[in-house]
């Protein structure tokens, strides 16, 4: 995969490397956070993924000799830089949020404190990777809470790959998709490369490469007897698809067998999975499942069940893999300078939104009496304490003091140390189990899929303090 | 590349291919249409890309004894199925348009004639790799359009590693970017796999780890004096980038050098590109280019332009390499049987706008007398002529007869035979080229980036017939 090379970064990370090497500040020690300011889908929340790619990246960085080659015929490049990127690796610490945690705008998600020339260079390729997993993982989290608002339950599998940005969107998304909740894919490739679950039907060409649709069907229930779900649309669904559906679940029966699903892909999924269901339950197999399809999202899953639609396994395509859908699309996560050196540093630029939070900071998060996620605090270090005065990161009008009764964690860990994990890789069923146990947590209103409750993240008094006197030296500076 | 592997295919065409091996099918000759139905970002046109890599996966494709280990341990393959697969590899025909053409809705853009089981495994991969670059060159053909409607000129250069989907999404991206008419990209691997113009400036992050802005310009001019471009927004713009931007570029000019170019990363572009081209020009660097970044689109350039903004490149990131924006995110291409062992199929569906179209088929386009492309007309093989019947392929009501004076080509052609490409690879170049020539041949409302005029393109009376006649044999055989 592409992201294993050194060179997937922006043209302008390696010519500020030689220029930190050149001047002798490539072993200045930096901070580096990456955070996001908007939540993905005009929700209140995301589902942080990609991290163990992102440490697998981190820990496998080399300079091969094509790429110091590559680099030379760039004409930028000078030899002692080039000779220097010999035997370069990433030496840095990395903090982060474990996979599956649920998180919010404006808290670092993932510090990186290593040589301002390695954490220079991966800046990009982390970016990569962690914005669209995190994405994914959100939208397929927004999905499955919207299959499971359902009082017949329902599970989201993904099935995007011919709609995803380039076989590795695919790949990733599968993985992504997981983390947020996903019982499956329909990618052979994703499927073997992360252990996970497989599903399947058959397309219309299967029936069209028969004489009829019965046949079809027959034929590929003699194959699978134990794994057939019937696509049932090729013809028409309820005049066709649905009674020679019906056939082939007794003559499975009969031999011993049990149909396992069937697959709506065109038509009203709300009318249709209620006209089916009953069928299937009339006729005596009230286990065999409902799958729909067709260009589905949170929003399409949540009006089918709110009309009333059975469908137990929802196929989730492209608005999946491409995290489609009003503010989808991108995580405009970033990855700022917070410190050099000791010394912390922010950016102004014209946007307030756009600045920067200096220092090193941690990531406080607070639980009420029943285990509810309550807000989030930055601090420099120290635990947040009641009755301290908390303020938010964007406008610091708005303040007021932590209340009493709340439950303290440090939300993240340290997973680099000298540019290796610190321990074993976690699995994406921990990860994924994460996720859920994360969004029980959630306050009911930040869940809500749309117009949801903001969930405060606060900076502590020692952040606050030290941005307003950082930009008040900017301002200074400029003579403002 | 995953793309390579075989198995990046969705699970239900290996069991179909299974299917089609037991039942004798897998030899039957088949025909599938690669169309999409809707043209991206509510725009007139799609631009064409993606099709040499298709080719490159169709020439590689090949099961490897570690695919069939892990397709055996799946528990639903069958020994000699595992056993067909070994020495299987792809024989088929393929007619395609050429990269950088110009295309539209319910045209076939590829079309497969191949063993069933070949060409059914195949879908997955050419639909991942084909929606995806076409999409994205669509995009920047936008862009590209919208930049040239300055009077002064103004190129597109793609900068979204950081927020693609996935490593592969951004090469793929900065790839068929460049087919659409982007000059450059950011991104050094893209530009070592495609020999594409590398381009890049600096961070934020380079002018805080200096004690100030100046210094940090000078810094990096001093290293590259010939290619710095500078970025002025990291304190604020106007009173502190820019005047240290003109000292910088005089002490290069007494150097012997020039200043290239300087960046806005936020703020009013259009206000303060005019301020800074008038300041640039008034100081005697008309020749210093300004580069404007900011989370751009063909709309927002457009707007720059309408404001009279004085912008020489964009930098277009997350938009261009997710290919976002209303209509955007994913192009809905399908690949859909229209022939099997010499027999027309379609798929009929509760849906009309999701019928296919039976039948192996020829696209003609027709230019008027400037060069125009007038319409597209699909046929079953013969050349259009004046006079003769066409009709719209969604709505039959909709018909009309060919005109005089038109210019017909064969707007395809066939790029693989027996599985192996008919001639040499095309460059990157010829297929940029191709779109700058395509794109200046459509009618101008076509080129219009929303509420376009609809380019027509037509059915031949005799895929009218053929599908009115099968069609109506499927719904004689539901009774309706």
């Amino acid at each position: 995969m592409t992201v294993s090379s050194p060179l997937f970064t922006d043209l302008y990370q390696l010519t500020m490397m030689q220029g930190y090497h050149a001047h002798g500040l490539h072993r200045e020690e930096a901070v580096f956070d990456l955070y996001f300011r908007k939540p993905p889908f005009r929700g209140g929340f995301a589902v942080w993924a990609g991290l163990e790619p992102a440490l697998d990246l981190l820990e496998g960085l080399h300079f091969s000799e094509d790429d110091l080659a590559y680099l030379d015929s760039l004409g930028l490049f000078r030899p002692d830089f080039l000779d220097a990127l010999r035997g370069w690796r990433f030496r840095g610490r990395v903090t982060a949020f474990r996979e599956g945690s649920v998180v919010f705008p404006h808290e670092p998600l993932l510090t990186v404190k290593a040589p301002l020339w390695e954490a220079q260079l991966v800046e990009t390729a982390l970016l990569n990777v962690l914005n669209f997993q995190t994405l994914v993982a959100t939208k397929a989290a927004r999905c499955v809470l919207a299959a499971e608002a359902s009082p017949y339950g329902g599970q989201i599998v993904e099935f995007g790959a011919r709609r995803a940005q380039g076989p590795d969107g695919a790949v990733s998304a599968a993985r992504a998709a997981f983390v947020g909740g996903a019982v499956g894919t329909s990618n052979v490739e994703s499927g073997r490369l992360f252990g996970l679950p497989l599903t399947g039907t058959h397309a219309h060409a299967w029936v069209e490469s028969f004489p009829d649709e019965l046949t079809a069907f027959r034929a590929y229930a003699a194959l699978y007897p134990d794994a057939t779900t019937l696509l049932l649309d090729t013809v028409d669904t309820l005049r066709s698809g649905l009674p020679n559906a019906l056939k082939v679940a007794r003559e499975l029966r009969a031999a011993g067998h049990e149909l396992r699903g069937v697959r709506l892909d065109s038509g009203d999924l709300a009318y249709l999975s209620c006209r089916i269901r009953a069928a299937l339950d009339e006729a005596g197999f009230p286990e065999v499942k409902i799958v729909a399809s067709n260009d589905l999202s949170e929003s399409v899953i949540a009006s089918v069940i709110a009309e009333g639609g059975r469908v137990d396994v929802y196929g989730v395509g492209t608005q999946l893999a491409t995290a489609g859908g009003e503010g989808g699309g991108a995580l405009g996560g970033v990855f700022k300078l917070a410190q050099l050196g000791g010394v912390p540093k922010m950016k102004l630029t014209g946007d307030p939104a756009k600045s920067s939070l200096p220092g090193e900071k941690r990531v406080w998060r607070a639980a009420d009496g029943d285990g509810t996620f309550a807000l989030d605090v930055l601090t420099l270090g120290e635990k947040p304490r009641a009755g301290q005065q908390v303020s938010d990161p964007t406008n610091p009008l708005r303040s007021s003091r932590l209340p009493e009764g709340l439950t303290w964690a440090d939300a993240r860990e340290v997973v680099l140390e000298d540019g290796r994990r610190t321990g074993p890789a976690e699995t994406l069923g921990e990860a994924q189990a994460r996720a859920r146990a994360d969004l029980a947590r959630l306050p009911a209103g930040t869940r809500r899929p749309l117009n949801p409750h903001l969930y405060r993240v606060s900076l502590g008094e020692d952040v606050a303090a030290l941005r307003d006197r950082i930009a008040g030296e900017l301002r200074a500076h400029l003579g403002a």
